[in-house]
C-alpha cells in the first residue's frame, strides 16, 4: 500500500507570480527518494477560507500533508491560528524556542518584542521541530492517522527542517528502508543512453527501479532499491552499476550530489594543476560555473573571454592570417585560443570555445549552434566540432558544459 | 465582482519533482496583469480520477480554468479524452490541424502517422486554438458561464498560445479595460524605495495599483489602471510617473521590458563605443550577462576574469607592490584593474570587480560580502566599495548587478 502525500503551499505572492515556487518541487523529489508518492499539490492565498477547505480535502485523501508559508509574525500569517482552530486546540509557549529566538536577536543585536514571543506559542497538540535558521518553528501533527507538518516558506529554513526533522520522522514511522545511488553522465543523449544500457534495464530485479534525469547534456540515471535490508540493499545496487559501467564508463563522471564543476576542480586539486579558459560565444558562463564552487581559486587562475577577433590576437595570440582564412568558429582558432590562454595565463591546461550562439551570424556552412571547442595541455592541442543547432541561451550552455566535458575526457586521456 | 481562475498542471514528472513547473508562475502573472485573480494552483499526476475530481471541484470555485499538460499523442496522455468524458461530447476531426502537422512534419522530414493524425481529433464543443509551435492545439470551452482551456505543457507552446489565444480572448470577453506601466530601478532596496515615494504613493487614485517587484538588487514598480477608456488610462498613468521620476530618477534605469544588461549596450551602441570587464570574485557572470544579449559583440569586446593574483599583475598591469599592500579587494587595485582592462582590450570602458564572496578569506577588516567595483573611460577612473554579506552565490549575483549599475551610472555622469 504506497503512502500518499499532498504538498499545501500558502501565499499570495506565488498565486499572484511574483515568487516561483520551487519548495514544492525540491519536497516532491526528497518525497520521491523515500518512497512516499506525491498525489496532489495546491497552491492557495493567505484566506482563511482557502485554507481551511484545503487542509480539509487533503486530509480525505492523503496520509501526510506537509504545509508551507503564513507562519510570519504579523497578522497575514495565517497558517498557525488556522490549525489550531482546525484542531480545537489552544496554545501552548515553548520555552526552548525563547531561548532560541533571544539567542538569534541578541546576534542581531536586537531586542524580543511580544510579537516576536508569540512565534513560540505553538497549537497545545503538536510536536516543536527546532528551526534552527529562522524564528518560526515547523509543527508536526498526528491527527487520526494522518500526518501534518507546518513549515516556514523561506526556503533554506523549510529545507533545515525537513532534512533534521521531518524525512527521518517519515522514514523511522513507515519504516520502509530505501536505498538510492544516482550514476551521473555527461556527453550522451538520453536516447542513446537508454540504448546501450536496454538489456541491463530489462534484466533488473523488481524491487530496483531506475529513473532517467536529464540536464543541459547531463543525464543522472537513480537507482532505487526498496525494501529488505539496508546493507543487502546497498550491496545489490553495487552490484548492478559494477554491471552497468562497463556499458557506459567514459559517461560517467560522479555519483549522487557531485556536480561536473566540482569533479573537474578535485581533478586538477589531485594533480596540484591550475587551468584557464579562452571563452568567445560562451561569453564568461564557463569560469562563471567553475567559480560558483567554493575553493576553486587553488585551480582556476583566470581567463580571457575573447569576444572580438582582435582580443584573440591581442591576448591569446591567434594568428591574424588563419583567423582570416578559417574564420573564428574553426578547428585551428579553437586549438591556438586554448594554447594561448595557457602559456598567456601560465596554466597546466587551457580550453577554449568558439562557436556561433544565434540569432545572427549563421552561414550555411556554419548554421547557428555550430560550436568548436579546444583543448591544450603541455602534451597536447586537440580540438572537436559539436552542432547543437538551438537557440542562443541553450547553445550558450550546452556549449559551457561540453567544454567541461571536453576537460574531463582529454585530462583523463593523458 | 473579481473574475477568478484556477490553474491545473497535470504531469507525474511534476508531482514527483522531476520537473520545476515554471508554467503555472509565468500564467499567473499574465492574469494578474489582466485583472483575472488566481484563486488556487493545483498539480496532479496523469490518472483518470485525479483529473476527473479536479476538474469538478474548479468548476466549483472558479470562472476561468486554465489545465496544461497531458496533450502529447502517447496512451499516458488523458487530458483530451478526460475532456471529452468530462463534457458527454465525441470528437471532431480539424482538417485545418492536419494540415499544420503535415507541413511541421514535412519540415521535419518525418511521415505523419494515424497515432499523429489523431491530434487534430477535438472534443466537439471546444474552440480549437492553433499552436503554430507543435502538435497539440489548445481547446477552448465555454460551459455554464465557466471557460476552461487546455494546453500542452511544453512552456514555449503554452505561452503561444496564452499570448495568441487565450489572454486576447479573456481580455474581450471580460471587457475591463486594463493598463500597466513599469518602471525598473536599481542600487536602491526596496524599503528606501517605499520610504522615497511613500507620499506619492498614499496619493494614487483608487484605480491606480502599485506593486513592488524585488529581484537582486532591482525593484520593479509595477503601475496599473483598471477601468475606462485606454488612451485615457495610458495618459492618467504617465502623469503619475512624472511626478514618481524626480523622487527616484536616478535609480531608474528603463521601464516595461526594458533589461538592465540591454540597456548598457544601447547607451554603448549610442555613442559607438566599446566595454570590457576584469572580473574577479564575479567569475564571468557578468560577462555572461552582457552576452546574453544578441548583438552584443557590436559592443562588447572581451574581459580577463582574473582570478589569481598573477593574473591581475600580468594581464591588467596591476602594480604588484599595490597588490601587496592594500590586498587584492582594495580601491586600488579595482581601480587598476578598471583602467588596465581599458588600455590592454583597447575598449573606451573597463569596468572592473574584486571582493570576498565567501565561504573563506573573510576577515575582520574586510568580511565575507567586502566588494570594490572600479570603473575606467577616457577621462575618469573611480571606484566604490559595497558590503552584501550574504553567502558565495547571492555576492556573486549581487557584485555582478551593481557593476552594471556603477556603469550606468558612471556613463551617465559624463
Amino acid at each position: 500500500m504506497p503512502v500518499f502525500a499532498e504538498l499545501i503551499s500558502i501565499g499570495d505572492e506565488i498565486l499572484y507570480g511574483q515568487t516561483l515556487d520551487t519548495n514544492s518541487h525540491w519536497i516532491s523529489a526528497r518525497l520521491d527518494e523515500i518512497g512516499v508518492k506525491v498525489r496532489r499539490k495546491i497552491t492557495i492565498g493567505d484566506t482563511r477560507e482557502e485554507i481551511l477547505s484545503a487542509l480539509a480535502e487533503s486530509t480525505e485523501r492523503a496520509d501526510i500533508i506537509l504545509i508551507t508559508g503564513g507562519l510570519g509574525p504579523t497578522k497575514d500569517d495565517l497558517t498557525k491560528p488556522l490549525l489550531a482552530e482546525y484542531f480545537g486546540v489552544g496554545f501552548t509557549r515553548h520555552q526552548e524556542v525563547i531561548e532560541h529566538l533571544k539567542t538569534l536577536f541578541s546576534k542581531r543585536g536586537r531586542v524580543l518584542t511580544e510579537l516576536n514571543e508569540q512565534q513560540a506559542d505553538l497549537p497545545a497538540n503538536c510536536t516543536m521541530l527546532m528551526n534552527k535558521l529562522g524564528t518560526a518553528p515547523g509543527m508536526w501533527f498526528e491527527e487520526n492517522d494522518t500526518i501534518y507538518v507546518s513549515m516556514p516558506g523561506v526556503p533554506y529554513e523549510m529545507k533545515g527542517l525537513m532534512n533534521d526533522h521531518v524525512l527521518p520522522r517519515l522514514t523511522e514511522k513507515y519504516q520502509e528502508v530505501i536505498y538510492h545511488k544516482i550514476v551521473r553522465t555527461i556527453g550522451i543523449p538520453e536516447s542513446v543512453l537508454a540504448q546501450k544500457i536496454e538489456d541491463w534495464e530489462n534484466n533488473l530485479p523488481k524491487h530496483l527501479k531506475l529513473a532517467y534525469l536529464p540536464s543541459f547534456g547531463q543525464v543522472k540515471l537513480r537507482l532505487t532499491a526498496i525494501g529488505g535490508v539496508k546493507s543487502e540493499l546497498e550491496k545489490e545496487v553495487q552490484q548492478q552499476i559494477d554491471q552497468l559501467l562497463p556499458l557506459i564508463e567514459s559517461s560517467v563522471f560522479g555519483y549522487d550530489e557531485d556536480e561536473i564543476e566540482k569533479v573537474i576542480g578535485d581533478m586538477l586539486l589531485a594533480k596540484n594543476q591550475t587551468i584557464a579558459f579562452a571563452e568567445s560565444c560562451t561569453g564568461g558562463l564557463i569560469s562563471h560555473l567553475i567559480t560558483s564552487v567554493p575553493g576553486s581559486s587553488q585551480y582556476f587562475k583566470g581567463s580571457v573571454i575573447s569576444y572580438s577577433n582582435e582580443v584573440k590576437i591581442d591576448e591569446l595570440g591567434v594568428n591574424p592570417e588563419v583567423l582570416e582564412a578559417k574564420g573564428a568558429v574553426s578547428e585551428e582558432v579553437v586549438m591556438q585560443m586554448a594554447k594561448g590562454v595557457r602559456e598567456r595565463l601560465k596554466t597546466d591546461v587551457g580550453v577554449s570555445v568558439s562557436g556561433i550562439a544565434g540569432p545572427d551570424g549563421g552561414t550555411e556552412e556554419k548554421p547557428v549552434g555550430t560550436v568548436w571547442i579546444g583543448y591544450s595541455d603541455k602534451q597536447k592541442t586537440v580540438a572537436k566540432q559539436f552542432n547543437f543547432l538551438k537557440d542562443r541561451n541553450l547553445n550558450i550552455k550546452f556549449s559551457a558544459y561540453s567544454a567541461l566535458n571536453m576537460f574531463r575526457i582529454q585530462y583523463q586521456a593523458e
